[in-house]
């Protein structure tokens, strides 16, 4: 059964709630109303035009529940990281009204005692996204799935790789093949309602983890399966996320996903790579354990106006001689027409049995 | 204060007890007794003659008890994964007589309600080595690390990462250099007596937890540090934590440890690196972060006999051009002497300010 959400994004919906614009968005669930009284009154479409929404925006909660919410979503960070006392009335008054309480946040809601006993006594449940199961081991099973896998890559942190991910999915569909997005970020698992944050999971199991991702996804009848990338490989805090991705859903194919003004990974000194030498890392790497070539460039062009939008996009093509687009400025369904060929399986590099 | 072990090796000591044979080698701590009924009434000396040592093996922990040893160590896995009834017993005996309780298994032991609950009456604690400190994220502090760092590196997990840094530790010692031992593992946390099982680390920290190691191996005034490295650079599994490793410690210089005799990662298809492409990939990904050319290569010629080991020595070194030995069978000095020159300090990778 579908959710239907109230999202707390108390003064923050507007700049800071990338939670709830993904939700909104992309989500499975639905979304009757959010809460953030610095623009209620108002709905979602007069806020952020291009959520296509016209959720209402209101004060509070108990305005929030004349909509029938069925589940009240976390969908911002609070400052400073501790809960602020205020959400925490919230949360309880939603608790009390028998809303599923839902939460990306680092903090573990759920081992909150006063929320844990609350929600057992009121019958409903808190959903932390970020909590991951337990997960075996890499095992290999994933070298035997059926359909292709992409895996979105990336030049930096929060460049678009969920984005880019979702609407290759949506392209893929509307093309009349069957495709599934795996989420590995807590945005990513709120929008579809399933999935585990890798970056959460204990360094050893963190590739089994993904490896239980694709499985699942290609048990459920995918005829191709996007998986949501994460970090970048020489990102000198992420790479081992992004390297338990690249061994541990044993991509097919990559999308490079980039935005052509990062000059640097973050906050730290490290340049960000060219698409050339990224292409060749990531193709080198992966040479090693299970070979997949990039087979297109998704530029993140935010931020150009759209003359120098497409001289990027026509810079990078030429000099890779790939497909290359922006696909959430110009539409995915063009650039998922030119990749489509170039998604075939690969086998795993073997050894020769001596 | 040094501890005093008994340990605990039920019928595996001879064969299956790695993580006991490498407190025997190379521990801080003093061993007073090992308990095996399958070997009791002769010495380690006996038993596993390279291991040099005339500690007593007993039948039971009454009978270790009159060696006054003030911790029990588990120094072996259960087979099949679950704690057997008899160690229970045997463990909560030993918590009953005030000894420390010191494992390396995956179960923690003070989150079993029984274990926990005597220890806390018997006033003695209950040290799981696996178990995680909180760490923050990677700074890059690292990067300021006076002493030069070295990691090893390998072609497959369990073929002497461990052993070589241990050696090239005490070598440098020898030569008058203060070198320091970082342990990432349970066994070398154990005979260090600190450290992190990296492993063990939610992926997103993992390197943060190995820049923490090293800071703490620089601001303790090492002049030179040997960071066990972990699994290898194509891992089907646990590349990630080899990764994390890579970044996160920020080594100066590389030493490929090597056991020739392997085809295969473990169980997995994907075939060893040769010497020379595990080297390329290894440069070539640090690269991009801050590079760490690999120094040399220490072979593990185990199960070869001296003249095939000499011979494929000769081999590495021809093919490579850099120092190469076997650090066990011809010991490290040599091998130190060696490398020594080339431990310079490297800068991170800076991108250009634009």
């Amino acid at each position: 059964m579908r959710r239907r959400y109230a999202i707390l994004a108390l003064d923050r919906f507007q700049d800071d709630a990338k939670t709830a614009h993904g939700v909104l968005r992309y989500g499975n669930d639905e979304v009757v109303a959010v809460i953030d009284p610095s623009c209620a009154g108002r709905r979602v479409r007069d806020v952020l035009p291009y959520l296509e929404s016209d959720t209402p925006i209101v004060e509070s909660l108990s305005q929030a529940l004349q909509y029938a919410p069925t589940a009240l979503l976390i969908g911002t960070a609070p400052k400073g990281g501790g809960l602020p006392t205020e959400w925490r009335g919230t949360i309880l008054e939603a608790i009390a009204a028998h809303l599923e309480i839902v939460s990306g946040l680092h903090e573990m809601l759920d081992e909150d005692r006063e929320f844990h006993t609350a929600a057992r006594a009121a019958g409903t449940r808190i959903w932390d996204v970020r909590k991951p199961p337990g997960v075996p081991l890499f095992s290999g099973e994933a070298y035997n799935a059926a359909p292709p896998i992409i895996l979105t890559i990336g030049n930096d942190c929060a460049v678009g790789k969920m984005t880019v991910s979702l609407e290759l999915v949506r392209a893929a569909n509307q093309a009349g093949n069957k495709a599934r997005f795996v989420p590995t970020g807590q945005t990513g698992v709120l929008i579809a309602g399933w999935g585990i944050s890798i970056d959460r999971v204990i360094a050893d199991f963190a590739a089994g983890a993904a490896e239980q991702l694709v499985l699942y996804a290609a048990h459920e009848g995918a005829e191709l399966i996007v998986v949501e990338g994460q970090g970048a490989i020489n990102h000198p805090a992420y790479a081992a996320v992004t390297v338990a991705l690249m061994t541990g859903c044993a991509p097919d194919a990559l999308v490079l996903v980039a935005d052509p003004r990062r000059r640097r990974i973050e906050t730290y000194p490290t340049p960000t790579l060219s698409y050339g030498a990224s292409i060749a890392l990531h193709e080198r790497f992966l040479a090693a354990v299970k070979p997949a070539p990039v087979v297109g460039i998704a530029l993140n062009t935010h931020g150009l106006n759209e003359n120098e939008a497409l001289a990027e996009v026509e810079r990078a093509r030429s000099e890779i001689g790939l497909p290359c687009d922006d696909l959430v400025r110009f539409g995915a369904d063009r650039f998922y027409a030119a990749i489509k060929d170039r998604l075939v399986k690969t086998a795993p590099t073997a050894a020769a049995r001596t």
